[in-house]
């Protein structure tokens, strides 16, 4: 079900030959209303793929009845070239579908700078346009996996109205968004405000908080869509802890399947002046690469931790700092106070904690350690 | 000759017992004089070990007489006791040679939070004292390695005057020093001004702008000691010249032995609206792990260099950025121009060249590849 959860939306996805593997690599994602409100959150690189130009410029009505994703190419630093391609593919899916133009955001996910084969894309956008169903939602996840290794989805019942939503990651995880392409929907009557704070505020607790590699996509899109077939207006409060619930589940699943992890990382940060403060020591924690080699190696180097923490401008007095791991408190006021050896590191999950002392406000950033496996993975993506 | 390579110098290396390998690693620099004015560089890390805690303060005076430094512990991160320690050192070294206790400079490197085996330390230190001798400079860089695998030295000769130096450091390598520790001395007569201000932008130009991993240190220390004993008055111009020669040896000396490492990369930043812009572009690059995975699987991928570029605040229109891997160039206006397999990537340099026609400042960031050895000496550390 997951993208095809709440009523009104169908799927598609077909193998229209952009992926060299043969596998499908184009999905869609239509709403058939009655509403097209819709909402969305884009990569704050400043390089960005042609896509993101034009579903930024799709969205901005608020209104979106269809996407288009395509795995295989991410039609990123393609020029003038790529703006024609990416507009194409919305007129090939808005020609099929019988849709305004505008009212089709389109997302591709893979390689930077190779043109996408249009004419392929283009068969395989009337392909999926002619095989949309229901049931179609976990096929679509598939389709725009890249160096994914399960298909992400979610459901959030809400009683009176549902979110689904797919999405797609595994490198490139770093905040403001990730390679990660997302479509969420809800059949809930949602006003297009309601939907732009919720998604936003959503996406800031949960993938923004997703720091895998340190390392900022061009195409990074969650999409929100609306379709208001149940009849039911929904509460902001409610539609706001819905979509954080989908976004939550979406990130917790893109972090266990980050390219070459062992690995799930929780860095909990206590004790902060402020909630910024928080989240950027926990955040330059996570882009460590030598806390990160540590914590592949199960080893507890709480010192490294301290380091990090060292290279902020977080507010905190350096001799204060308080560290744990896996809830073992190896470190109290920057100094230590027990044998690192005590911690059982046996499992995926690794919990750090850091207090800082400096005040009442707290943060997680979610990370995953640096592999064999990662360097190996990411050393041989295009070659 | 080294660190001795200056007139006035003498060094000693001991094998203390503080490194489990039994090999050297407790080094002493004393400078005979006649002078004693000396400049000192600090990491810009908060948290800093007790032994920087202890030189700034020996240092403010403009004068040192002597450096003990010791690899096999950092002394960080240990409080009260640490700080205790880092005296109790200098103190054993002023009733050796017969110094004041201020006039004594103390370096460590090794593990964070372990305290050091002082009384083994104390016994190294007298012993140290009583084998000075000024063809010791070799032996004093080979005592204060860690992970280095070759001891890195320096001497510039200036036909009037000398500059020698050694320096230690293979991971935590970034900017505002690395895990790193450097003494250089110079046997010209140089006021504490001039003294200062050379060895700070030697400093800046070099090692600020090594950044083998993004980490930054506890303990990075460079001092620089001039003993006069050549009676030479020398102009601040040849100083600072000379001084910015023998770090940028050693800074290159660095990057060759940087942990795991197989390839040296020069990220090379132009067009830039400003040199602080420049450096932002080029430390960026230099630390994402895409593009260095990328450099260690010989793949010129300029897409991730591009997608890195993108995450900064620089000065500069995205679409107008131009990207070279070993001077040839792939993307110009953000967009392919070339075949990527048309690349060398087959010798241990590697350019990146990033302009950004924004302007007409420049500059180079150093760092290396991320690499499978990277990731196994990193994860076995301390375990």
């Amino acid at each position: 079900m997951t993208v095809t959860a709440a009523q009104g939306f169908k799927a598609a996805a077909v193998a229209a030959g952009i992926k060299e593997s043969g596998g499908t690599d184009l999905a869609l994602v239509v709403n058939d209303g009655p509403q097209a409100h819709a909402a969305a959150v884009f990569t704050a690189n400043r390089v960005v793929a042609a896509p993101v130009v034009w579903t930024r410029q799709a969205v901005s009505d608020h209104r979106l009845r269809a996407v288009v994703l395509n795995s295989g190419g991410a039609n990123a630093c393609t020029g003038e070239r790529g703006l024609s391609d990416a507009r194409d593919t919305a007129q090939e899916a808005s020609t099929a579908l019988g849709l305004e133009i505008g009212d089709v955001a389109v997302c591709s996910t893979g390689v930077i700078g190779e043109y996408l084969p249009m004419s392929k894309l283009r068969t395989g956008v009337r392909a999926a346009a002619a095989s949309l169903a229901a049931d179609n939602g976990h096929a679509a996840a598939e389709a725009i996996m890249t160096t994914d290794t399960v298909a992400k989805t979610t459901v959030v019942d809400c009683g009176g109205f549902t979110v689904g939503g797919m999405a797609k990651g595994a490198g490139m995880l770093a905040p403001n968004l990730a390679t990660m392409l997302c479509v969420l929907t809800t059949d809930a009557i949602v006003d297009p405000q309601t939907a732009q704070q919720a998604l936003r505020d959503a996406c800031a607790r949960t993938f923004d908080r997703l720091d895998s590699d340190g390392a900022m996509s061009t195409n990074d899109t969650v999409i929100l869509m609306c379709s208001g077939a149940r009849n039911v207006v929904a509460d902001a409060g409610a539609v706001s802890e819905a979509v954080q619930q989908a976004c939550a589940d979406l990130s917790a699943q893109l972090l266990k399947d980050a390219e070459g992890s062992t690995k799930d990382i929780a860095i909990q940060v206590s004790g902060a002046a402020t909630e910024t403060d928080a989240v950027e020591v926990a955040r330059v924690v996570a882009r460590n690469n030598l806390v990160k080699c540590a914590a592949f190696g199960n080893d507890p180097n709480w010192g490294r931790i301290v380091a990090a923490v060292g290279t902020t401008s977080a507010d905190f007095e350096p001799g204060d700092i308080d560290v744990a791991v896996n809830d073992v408190w190896l470190c109290r006021s920057a100094t230590a106070i027990a044998d690192a050896s005590d911690v059982d590191l046996s499992g995926r999950e690794l919990r750090i904690t850091v207090d800082l002392h400096a005040g009442t406000e707290t943060a997680t950033v979610w990370t995953n350690d640096l592999s064999v496996a990662y360097v190996h993975e990411n050393s041989a993506y295009t070659s």
